[in-house]
Parts: structure tokens; sequence; C-alpha cells
């Protein structure tokens, strides 16, 4: 049974339901509580799409994140009801608003709403074909986004000129349009004499905000898209979007082109600072790097470059910068100062891309040199303007963006975590690749791990530093302060593993992971002393963020209500390995929520609604930037939150 | 004595000027009346600039349309009395407000106000270098214009960031400039940062209306020129104003690179409708034309292309289609309608010029496909909506355009006068070129010729054509209807020139010039009865579109207050001779005025005051345009009108 239900009224009979088990808390919020580590495997058919997330997202986040389009127009609540999906591989448990969606054999043949799927187990996903036309979607962390597109297009039947009637050609077709005040591009006017008489003066008239910027031969209506980028420092993200139905139409991700500039945005920074050529040489690779990714999202779909009229890009506020060919070097020196927080209007073309010559591009703004559009667009698509309740949004990375809301005050700030997120500066670091470990975990039975591409252990990424961590301290192998525990406490408190604690040179070390069995530690995949200190020092300056915000709005770390962990790093974090280690506020692993690509999807909703669009814009006004590098108790705190927490 | 006289109260006796002869109409308009017929020689010091211009134009006026500065701020009325200039060879009689100006002792030295001299016989004129810096400028025909361009400039000093104050780099230049609404240019925020930084934060704002167009390193506020072009269909003139003082820096002017596509802008239409690649050829030619031009009047001002900020451009609306790459076809053929009227904001760079990055393009909006940008400007330039006159305005050419103002309501019109004025379809038709005879004169002695650079007659170009047929109708030697008198009647009448009259094949000609005494007729520069014929059609076409705008409006000929003749053939038309051909309402001779180049006198407007250029934009709601060529009576007043008045 493939077919999407029908709407009719659901006929369950809930203690079949249950008797079956899949109904375990027939009151609750429908989901199964998860430990908050590892990951969990779902696989899409009919895309054939198989993703990785850590336990606790929706069904729906997983599919939206990977590019893959779910029906969905209230916000991820449950209750419009088209995020129909059927699980055909590992069990779901029944929302009991499921039970008033679906009939008894339609849940027992594994139907389920998307949105309040959460999987804690590996699933298989039948995704059914999108039916009508939506109104609205559902994007970020639950943001119900109606569709209002800046790009529209209207098909109009003209009347031909007479020599009684010589309206110009534009007049001609803006007296159609008359509830916009267009004001045409000179590559329409360029045009328009030939498309009208082409088309005998039936045409489609392509509009963004009010630029009327084509005028296409007969109606071209159905087909109009857009690009939404987020340009990080490491990884950049393109998703092309149909903006009639508010959709996914292909997704696709690279490195940043810039890289062997640098890591980080600094090395960058410097690059331009010692090189007069590097400015022009790292805009041309940032464009570089969104061109490929751009042709890539459109062969996919087999959509032409001149059917994309608007872009939206989310970035940090040297990225930014660095794409447009602006001087990045004051975000680089104290005192950090941007050369504009706005931006103009801005064409495509400004960001290298060969799409609808006239095609506008959206560039989210910055809060500050430290806390760029990324974060802005993170802020809208988690709603943090909206929600009421106190949430902390973290976006983990060599340069960490935090932003604290009670509900009415909004705080941010930047913490420089370093490089041990991203690998760098740990001895077995890598990156977020295959052979990366990205889950350990430490039990009875030794030491378990699980790497991306399920391949041999090459090295430990961001998530897999936290973990072992975290299970070396939940095993007491490292104390509070961090220190490895003597050979004979480890030999005494987890005989297990305690062979796997040794030295290379003068450093303490904990092997992971060995080639061969005989390999001396030096060839193994392993942590040493150092790495912990460094990730000590990274989830200290964070903590320390968010501790001086709490303070600057009078709150404690139990008053937050919800974690939002954002960033490509961030939303992989186990949850529990977060509060583990101090990383997060000490709350319940379940308030703890990965957010996903929130600056690509900010960057979506800017495409699918101006309305979205002025929010993020005003969120500059309502959001206070706190400095940190002024204040004399940064370094304080920062100490008192080097340990471990109790 | 060459110093600019002081303003001291005059001591004038006036008597000893009567008797010097240098006041003849002590309380007449100062003008000396002129017969309307043939050329007069300025020569002006120091510039060493040598003009020709008909009797009866103001000194002003002729250096003005010759790029020479003379500082006005009254419109030519001759109350702000700035214009003063040394007549050093030649006479101009006193005006009553010379007197009031002047000492005797400066009045015998030959110092006269330039807008009252009107120049009605060869004449030296030392021009004193402008003293002072102009709140205004004179320009048109008696337009005084307060200065107020689009370009400003504004020098800052900022204070440098601080940890304590991280606003953004713009916001910094912002925040001193608070009485605009700045918008910046992307390419200011690239440049920002290092500019500051190289600067000790002291700079110059450049702002095109409340656009940020650049940031320059200190005090650049003296630097700040724009360019207004004429884009005719056979000559392009470029004037390089300095805004900050309003006054030309250079003029350059040159055939259109486009006439190898054709004299006329229907032939080159039709280019583009039978070659897909010609309009694009078109549109290079028009900018490369441009492109030329510019260079030519930065070298002669020493001037760097990035000083210049804005460009203004007035041509018809198939001169601005193809320089723009609009597609020219509705244009040239019924109903003959334009892409559109307005046009959007454009960057120089859309004309193809390298200025400054961002400099902006004003391109005048059209009224119709026949009466375009470049009337727009004329009537800008002649003030046809501001003066309580009744005014005709012509502006002769191969499409003549014609504009009615009653002192209330503005008509106008479009005539198909032929190739005639531009000296094609006439056997010895030349353009206005060195060898051109452009002044005939018959009298007791024979035939007068005079030719432009002096040289030996080579054809005849569009006033010559006029002057001659004109010359030939008052000798009696062509009757009423057009046709030669018989050889008989003509040595009867005029005995002097009666060997002239003779006959090519079997067409009558009237010889004016032989190269040899003994060369044939079809040797020499002649008329024939056919060129009569082509001069009569286009005279007829113009003359009937002046008739339909007077009937209009409910007007007879002796009506009309005042005639300009425009553009760059018209200009130079004897008023006399276009009196008694029929192609001016029957006025006396004083009241036809050569109006000069108004287009790019409308342009220049336009780059020197915000004001006229909004002016320019409301012309096209307070003008209505008259459609021919579908009236069933233009037929029978083209046949009346092809006669010459008796």
């Amino acid at each position: 049974m493939n077919d999407t239900p029908s709407s009719q009224p659901p006929d369950v009979e809930m203690d079949d339901l249950r008797r079956e088990g899949l109904i375990d808390r027939p009151d609750g919020p429908g989901s199964q509580p998860h430990d908050g580590v590892g990951r969990v495997h779902l696989s899409f058919t009919p895309s054939g799409r198989d993703v990785r997330v850590p336990p606790g997202v929706s069904v729906f986040d997983a599919a939206s994140w990977n590019g893959l389009a779910i029906d969905s127009t209230c916000g991820g609540h449950g209750t419009c009801k088209k995020c129909r999906v059927q699980v055909v591989g590992g069990t779901v448990p029944v929302h009991r608003l499921d039970v008033r969606t679906f009939t008894a054999a339609q849940l027992a043949d594994g139907w389920r709403l998307a949105c309040l799927a959460q999987a804690t187990t590996d699933l298989k996903i039948d995704v059914p074909p999108l039916t009508t036309r939506p109104k609205a979607a559902t994007l970020g962390v639950g943001r119900q986004v109606i569709l209002r597109p800046a790009v529209q297009k209207r098909y109009v039947e003209l009347s031909e000129p007479t020599l009684q009637d010589q309206r110009t050609d534009l007049q001609r077709v803006l007296d159609e349009i008359d509830d916009l005040e267009l004001t045409p591009d000179l590559h329409v006017l360029r045009r328009l004499p030939a498309v009208l008489r082409a088309a005998d003066f039936k045409v489609t008239a392509v509009i963004v905000d009010e630029a009327l910027v084509d005028v296409e031969p007969g109606d071209t209506t159905a087909r109009r898209f857009a690009v939404a980028f987020d340009l990080g420092t490491t990884t950049v993200v393109a998703t092309l979007l149909d903006t009639a139905t508010g959709t996914p139409a292909a997704v696709a991700s690279m490195l940043n082109k810039q890289q062997p500039f640098g890591a980080d945005v600094i090395t960058r920074i410097s690059a331009t600072m010692m090189d007069p050529q590097a400015a022009e040489r790292l805009r041309d690779l940032a464009q570089a790097t969104l061109a490929e990714l751009t042709a890539e999202v459109l062969a996919e779909a087999e959509v032409e470059p001149g059917e994309v009229y608007e872009v939206a890009l989310a970035g940090n506020a040297t990225m930014t910068a660095l794409v447009l060919g602006i001087d990045p070097e004051p975000l680089g020196v104290a005192p950090f100062v941007m050369s504009s927080s706005t931006l103009p209007a801005l064409l495509a073309s400004d960001l290298g891309l060969e799409l609808h010559p006239r095609a506008r591009a959206v560039v989210f703004p910055a809060l500050g040199a430290y806390v760029g559009g990324d974060i802005v667009a993170g802020m809208l698509a988690t709603g943090m303007d909206r929600d009421k309740r106190t949430r902390l949004f973290i976006d983990v990375g060599t340069n960490c963006e935090i932003v604290l809301s009670d509900g009415d005050t909004i705080v941010s700030t930047a913490a420089p975590a370093g490089p041990a997120f991203e690998g760098g500066a740990i001895r077995c670091g890598m990156r977020a690749a295959d052979g990366a470990v990205e889950v350990v975990r430490i039990d009875a039975d030794g030491v378990h791990l699980q790497t991306i591409g399920d391949v041999e252990p090459q090295g430990l990424c961001g998530s897999g530093l936290v973990d072992v961590v975290s299970e070396l301290v939940r095993a007491d192998l490292l104390d509070s302060s961090g220190r490895f525990v003597s050979d004979e406490r480890a030999a005494e408190i987890a005989p297990q593993v305690a062979d796997r604690l040794t030295s290379i040179g003068q450093e303490r070390v904990f092997v992971l992971h060995r080639p061969e069995a005989d390999s001396p530690p030096e060839e193994s995949v392993y942590l040493s002393q150092r790495d912990v200190r460094e990730l000590q020092f990274a989830k200290g300056a964070i903590a320390t963020g968010w501790t001086l915000l709490l303070e600057q709005l009078g709150l404690e770390q139990a008053d937050v209500q919800q974690v939002l962990l954002a960033g490509s790093f961030g939303s992989y974090l186990s949850p529990a390995a977060a509060v583990r280690i101090g990383l997060v506020p000490k709350i319940p692993v379940l308030r703890i929520v990965s957010a996903g690509n929130v600056a690509g999807e900010g960057a979506k909703m800017s495409l699918l609604s101006v309305r979205e669009r002025a929010g993020a814009l005003a969120l500059l006004e309502e959001v206070t930037y706190v400095e940190l590098s002024d204040r004399t108790d940064f370094n304080d705190r920062f100490i008192d939150l080097l340990a471990f927490p109790g």
C-alpha cells in the first residue's frame, strides 16, 4: 500500500494498537524517549536518499535538511495533516494526532505524520509525491511559512497597438498589472518589442518585488526557481527551490574552495593582509564554489539557469565580505568592524552567478563582525524572535555564535572556540568525512565506534571528539579537571578498557582503534591529553559566552527551556555528550534539539516569503550584540568553566 | 585694458557715446536690426575659438554653444551683470543696461554684457576668466539654472572605531551626512574599509541623488564632472561640465559612427530588421562614438574618467533605443510604438562608457516614436513650459519635430521632411562640411556665395539650399509654384545672372559655381528643378505640421510671437530665408531665433539641476502628442503648402 491515505475519518481501535505495541504513551507527545547518544539512519524511498541524524530528529526535518520535499503547511504541529509518510522499515510510535488522521489499518501499515515522527531507531520511509499546490511550507525549526515569494509571474494577454492606441509596449504590460508599481529593468525594455510581437502579445511578466525583470513569451508561470546558499567557511550548501510550490528541487554541498587559504576566517583575512591579490582570489574561489553547486542542482532538477530569478545567501561576516569583494581586513583586527551591516540591492551576477541576467541576490545582513548573516538566518529559521520560551541558540564552530532569548529580549555574542570542533589542533583530528569516528560508546564490553560511511576509523571528527571525552568523563577515566586518571585507577574502575590508556612519548593517550592488533599507539586512532585540553578550551569559551548572556538577562541554566544546536557541526552533536562536557547548560536531554542547517533554512525562507525576509532585517534592530573581548569578567568565567560539570 | 571692470557706479556721458556712434537707439533693446541673412564670424580670445552664427545670436549664446564659459546667473536678462566681455574687434552697440554697468571709459574700450550683445557683424571678443564660484548658470534660450546638481561631494572627518564604538564603516559615514537618506553602492562597501584607514578617516563622500557612489580619500570636493551628450542621427556632441561651477570644461563633436548604416533613422531601423546582427553593431557604433568624444573632452580638460560621476543623453527615440540596445523595430513601422517612454535607473556603463564605475546616466524620455528625448531636452532648454508667449519650436531635419505653446497648452507633432535638409536627394547636396555653400545672395552684381571653411564651393548644404531657393524666389527666378522662369523672362528681370539658368539634359538648373570659367554645367555646383521640388516637399511637410498645430490651438500665423529654430541644421538657417520659402510662419525676422543645440543644452541643464531634470519628466504629462499619419486633412494641407508664400 503505497498510495497516500485519504482524509477519511479514522476508525482506530486504540486497544488493538496498544496491543501491537504501537502506542506506548497514548496521551504523551508520541515520542519515545531517547538517550541523546549516537546516530540513527533513515532511508527514504523512492528518492533512495540515506541520511544519518542524531536521535530525536523528526522524520520531516531529516528529509527537509536533505532536500526531500514533504508537504506541510502548519509549521510541524501535526495540524495540517499533510506530511503523511509510510514507515516501511523500523518502528515509529503512533502519536495521538496520528490516531486522528489515519485509520487503524493505515497506522498498522506504518502511515505517520512526518513532523511528529521522531526517529529514535533506524528507519525506512516511503515519501508520497506532492499532490496539491501548497500555500505554505514548513522550514527551519517548526516555522510555518506562508508562500509569498518576491518572485512572481503573471500571464497577460495584451491588446495590440494601433494608431489610435500608441501606448508604449511597457505601458501595455503595466496597465495589465496595475496592482503593482512596477519598475522595468533595462533588460526588459531591450527584449520587449521582439518578445511581444513574436508571442502575439501573450506573455508572462517576471516580477521580483516590484521590479519587472523579464517578459517571457507565452505562459511560463509554472517555472520559477531560486537558489538558497549557506556559504560556510568549511562547507557550502546550495538548495534549488521551486518557488511556485515552496519545495526543494535539489540540494548539493561541497567544501568551500577557499580552503587552501586556511581553515578559518582569521587565516583567510590574514591572507588578504599579506597579499594584495589574495582578496580577489578568495572572492573568485567563493564565487566558483557557488557556481559549481548551482550547476549541480540545476542539472539534477533539469532547470535552466534563466529560470532562476533570485538567490539568497547566508554566511558569516567574513565569508559574505569575501564573496562580494568587500575588503575584510577590519573584521580580523580589533575593534572588529564591518564595512556595513546591511547591503544594497544586489544581483546574482554580483556573486558571479550566471542565472537569469537580472536575477536578484538577497544577502543576509550581519549583527556584528562575529555574529554574521548566517546567524541572522538561523534566528529566522528557529523563530528566535517569535517563540515565548527561554531558548538558547548555539552554532558550534571555530567561531561559536550564541543567541539567548527570554521570549522578550534577545541578546547575542560570539565566542572564540578555536579549531577543535573542526578536527583542527587535535592529534587524530579530521573533518567529518568518511572514516571519521562520530559516535563513541564505552560500556562493559569495551569501546564501540561508529564512523561516517561505516568504514574503518581514520580519525576523530568534532562530534566524535565530544563523544569520546563525554564517555571518558562518564566512565571516570577523565577527572573533572580533564586529567586522565592513573593506570592503576583505570584498571580498577574500567578494566575492560584500561589497556587503551597508555602514553606516546610523555603524553598520556586513550587509544580508540588500532589498525592491527599489535599496532603501536602512534599508528592508532587515539585521544591525547592535549586533545582533551583543546576541547576544554573550546567548550569553556562557549560556556562562558552563554553564561554571560544568561547573567545579562538575569537567568539560571535551569531556566533554559530549549537549546538549539545549529550549524553543520552543532546539529550532529550528541545532546547527551554536549550536556556531560558542559558545552550546553545542564538541562534534560530531550530539551536539546538539533536544529539542522538553519542558515540554509533561513535563506530558503527568505526566498519563499517576503515577510520572513523583512523579519530578518528587523532582527538587526531587535537583537543586542554583546562584545566579550572587552569584558573584564570574561577570563575569570572562562577559567571556572574549563572543568567538566560534576 | 584686459581686466574685468569692477562694479563701480557708472559715470557715462551719454552724449559722448552717442557722438561716437556707440548708442544708436539709446532706449531700444540695444540691438541693431539685422536682415536675418548670412553669417557672422566671432573670434574669442584667449581661447582662440572661432565660430560662425546667424546674425542676431547673442555673444553669450555663441560662446556657450561652443563650450566657452562666460559667467551668468540671471538667465541672460542683463540683471546679474556677470557676463562681462570686451569687444576688441568690430562693434556692438551699447545697451541701456550696459550704461548702468560700465563707465564711459569702459564702454569706449568695448566692454559689454555678453547676453545683451547681439552679433550683427564679425567680432573679436575677449572673455575674462571666471572669478567667482557661481550659484547659477545661464543655459539654453535664456534659462537661468540654479546649480543643484544630482552629483554632490561632502568632505567628512570621522571618528575612528573602538571596542566601545563598533559602528560599521558605512554607518560612520552616514551619521555625518544625516540630511540625506543615502543608499550605498556595493562598489563603496568594497573600498570603504581600505579607503577610510588609508586616509585617516578623512574622506569625501560622492553622492548622486541619494546614492552613495564612492568614498574618496581626502578632500576632493572641487573635482566633480559630468558629460552631456546630444546623440544626433548625424552629429554627436559631448560637453564636459564642471558641476562644481556649472561651466563647460570642454566640447567635442563628431559624426555618428552609425552613418554607414544609413543617413536617417528609418534606414538604420531597416538594417536591424534585415540583419539580426545589425542592432548590436549599431549599439556598439553609437557607444563607440560616445566613448571617443568622451576621451576627447576628458583629455582636453585634463580630467580623469573616474572624476565623471554622471552623464546625460538626449537623442531621438531611435538613437536612444539603439544606443541602449533596445529593439527599435516597432519605431519604424506603423503604428510607431516605443518600447518605453521613460527609462529605469541607468549607469554610464549601460551606454558603454568607462567613467566612474558607478557613474549614473540620465537618458531623456520621449513623447512618442518621432518626438524623442532630444525634443524633450529642447523644450526644457527653451522653457517651452514656462514662457507665457505663443512660441513655435521647430527642430528641422529629416524628421522635423514641431512644438507649439500658447503659454498654457503645449502640443507637438513630427513631420516627415525627408533628407533634403541634410543634403540628401539634392543633386549637388552635401553635409555641412568644408566647401559646402551655406549662404547665397543674389544682387545686382550677381551671385555671392559663402562656404563653410571659406574654401572653394563643393556643394550645397541644407542652409545653402534654403538660401539659394529663397534668393531665387526673391529675384522672381522661381515662381510661387516652384518652377524656374523661362530663359527669356530671366534675361528680362535678372540679366546679371540669367546665363546661370540653363539645362542638364531635360532638367533646368541654376548654376552657382563653375570650377573653371568654361566648365560645363554638370561639373559645376548647381540647383536643379528637382532639387527645388525636394525642398518644397520638405518645407511643405513642416508647414503642414505647424499649420495643423496652430489650428489645434485656434491660432493664426501672426499670433506666433517667437519661432525657435533648433537643432544642428535649424540653428544655422537664415531666418529671412526660412520666412521667404514658408518654412516658418510669416512673422518679422527679429522674432525668429536660432536656438542652438537645445538638445545638448537640455542635457546640460539636467546635469546642473535636479529640478530641471524633474521638469523634463513633467513635460511628458504636460505635452499632447498629435499623430499626423492618421489625419485625413494632412494631404490637403500639404498640397496647399507646397507653394512659396506670395
